[in-house]
């Protein structure tokens, strides 16, 4: 049903826009390059007659209006924007199977294969690695009501420009109406992790997510020569951070890795070598499918942070992100799963331990993801890969996903 | 003897260029700013009619020749680069303070004030703070033949962008022979420590320098999704970089702090809230006078890091910089010392833990510092600070020791 050679063609031409010397890609949200893939992908949408929309936050939507302007919407899609260094699949599949399936759908629905009761639309969502901007999954936030769009908008990166100043740098700071009436939404993704590959699976049905808590901690000390400063006048920004690091780590031991952890990012200030550390800022994050292992995960790091805080060094908390675990729609669950058996792949009933898009739809929509595999579980590196088999397996099953939604009869 | 209002008004003017929102400096290295404080300098040295050369590393020389050609000189200086929120003494003073210091000589001399047997110069060194171009006192080091020039020139910064080439951007990749035939070198500078203010003195005698051992820590691990990677199959390059933190620390701490130690840059890749990071750069170094303490930390330190080495995260530590403790010439000490007396300022024997163009100058001549107070001991801050009153003092003592050294008669 779909057109499989095109997928791959479509996956190859996107992940020359950004490519890294690795072999990956570097998309940051809004920048240059996530403005020449959003055009790419806004030419593919133009090519197939769907219509196109770029609402406030630059979410870019495409939509086949099978059953009429005042029809419900069936949703899918992902995000082009990626990591400094990352893979060609993440979120780009989920765009790009995403239109594949939706264009394979009208096809079968043109020729006569049944008179859909639906929309379909497939979407780019807007900074959702938040990689540059924070938080993550910031575009789909806004569509769903979660936070305003001029919050969005004054996101800063680290040289202090805002999202909306970055949109508008690359013509995609919009002024359509996003599409409304949504009636589902599905979105297609590697896994990123070990499990289907380990259960030999192609197809994953994501019961639900994790719940995540990220924080960004603030410590402040004083920035002196690192000769003749004595070690007791010191004010090292840097020590508490390296504790804070450790303290991570211990604690997802201590649970022999049901809780995740990790400080991926650390700034330091004015990180010269001759000069004590200043200022230092850590962005720490903990993972947890069980809420009590969280809650406990998180009360532990902020009693850390208040042991580590002194006057000298003050070590100051922000909670940035509280995603409570929670479950995809169970209809939707079992449609996938029903539907990826009718398709002949077998199936794996999972968790996603990331964030996606996925979630905060939920909020407006019954909300469901479809995983493929992620050879060696890698993500966020140059080297994540899929195979093309699992890649047309992916696609083809949310093209008989998205039919059904769109009540094909 | 020395004109206190002209050096106040100098300092000034040359803390405008690069001049930081907190009150400090930025001049880095080779910088845009460090080309426009060089530029400032040289149409000083050019308005006093003194010779100018500028070497093949950018060194900027201004000559006297008050005993004609072929005599010996005696050179002061200093450097006019800075960290990237430096204080506007370090560095500067002993520039602008010895060229201030020369002319007072030169005045004195044109005045009658006897003949001089030796000719006086004073130079800016390149690359002294090392916290662009790695190591520090490199254009020092090259004019004491203790580094080939190519070797200073092929140094790259962060971005890749070598000093030759930084000089080359500025105008300062010079054609000039460095003055030879040198008698001696005298520095001046702020003390970037609390001694000479504890102890109510105003004229520093440097007797030696500590030992300094500098590394650099190569951690490589590989760069994850934070999420789904489980936490047995991260190779997170940020965790030996906390424990080395925090080792320097405790080995200080066991010393009572007279071995001094710290981390002060440390480059994570790639850097992302999302990311585990994949490699890590750690910059440390240890201080200290005793000989045996320092060699003793080092082993330590290497026999953590082979202890933090693993097949998954090799640690890799080169020792960049190895400056053993020593002392500067006796007779110009005490020459200095005497000076001071004479010019009616308490002085103190004190030695240097921070690194300066002196040291590698002993290479070629007999060598020597005058340190003036700091501010409750605060450098490589912008809020380094020395009193003007303190400020002349010190350039009248290098003017009289200068005038001594010049062989008036």
């Amino acid at each position: 049903m779909i057109d499989a050679d095109r997928l791959h063609r479509w996956l190859g031409d996107l992940a020359a826009i950004g490519r890294t010397p690795g072999g990956g890609v570097c998309r940051l949200a809004a920048s240059h390059d996530d403005g020449l893939a959003r055009d790419w992908f806004r030419a593919r949408l133009g090519e197939e007659g769907l219509r196109v929309a770029v609402d406030a936050v630059g979410n870019v939507f495409g939509v086949a209006e099978l059953a009429g302007p005042d029809a419900p919407l069936v949703l899918t899609g992902s995000h082009l924007d990626s990591q400094p260094s990352g893979g060609r699949y993440d979120g780009a599949y989920g765009v790009l199977a995403g239109l594949e399936a939706l264009l394979a759908v009208r096809r079968r629905t043109a020729q006569g294969g049944g008179k859909p009761a639906r929309n379909l639309g497939v979407v780019s969502w807007t900074n959702e690695e938040g990689a540059r901007f924070s938080p993550s999954t910031l575009g789909s936030a806004v569509f769903a009501g979660l936070v305003d769009a001029d919050f969005a908008l004054s996101r800063a990166d680290g040289d202090g420009v805002t999202l909306g100043a970055a949109l508008a740098d690359i013509g995609y700071r919009g002024a359509d109406a996003p599409p409304r009436n949504v009636a589902a939404y599905v979105e297609l993704h590697i896994e990123q992790g070990p499990e289907l590959e380990r259960a030999g699976s192609t197809i994953g049905v994501v019961e639900g997510n994790w719940g995540t808590v990220k924080y960004v901690a603030d410590i402040e000390g004083r920035a002196a020569h690192t000769g003749p400063t004595p070690m007791a006048a010191r004010r090292d920004a840097l020590l508490p951070a390296a504790e804070l690091v450790l303290c991570c780590r211990q604690m997802s031991d201590r649970t022999g890795g049901a809780l995740v952890s990790s400080v991926g990012r650390l700034d330091v200030q004015p990180n010269s070598t001759n000069v004590v550390p200043g200022r230092v800022r850590l962005f720490a994050e903990f993972r947890a499918l069980d809420p009590t292992m969280l809650a406990d995960a998180c009360a532990r790091f902020e009693a850390k942070a208040r042991a580590l805080s002194t006057e000298a060094v003050p070590v100051a908390l922000t909670r940035t992100v509280d995603r409570p675990a929670g479950a995809f729609d169970a209809r939707l669950r079992d449609l996938i799963e029903d539907t990826a058996k009718a398709c002949g792949y077998a199936s794996l009933r999972l968790n996603t331990v990331a964030g996606h898009d996925s979630i905060p739809l939920k909020a407006v929509c019954p909300s469901a993801m479809i995983f493929v595999p992620s050879a060696t579980g890698v993500s966020h590196h140059e080297s994540e890969f899929t195979t093309p088999e699992d890649l047309a397996a992916g696609a083809q099953v949310l093209a008989a996903t998205l039919a059904r939604l769109a009540e094909l009869a």
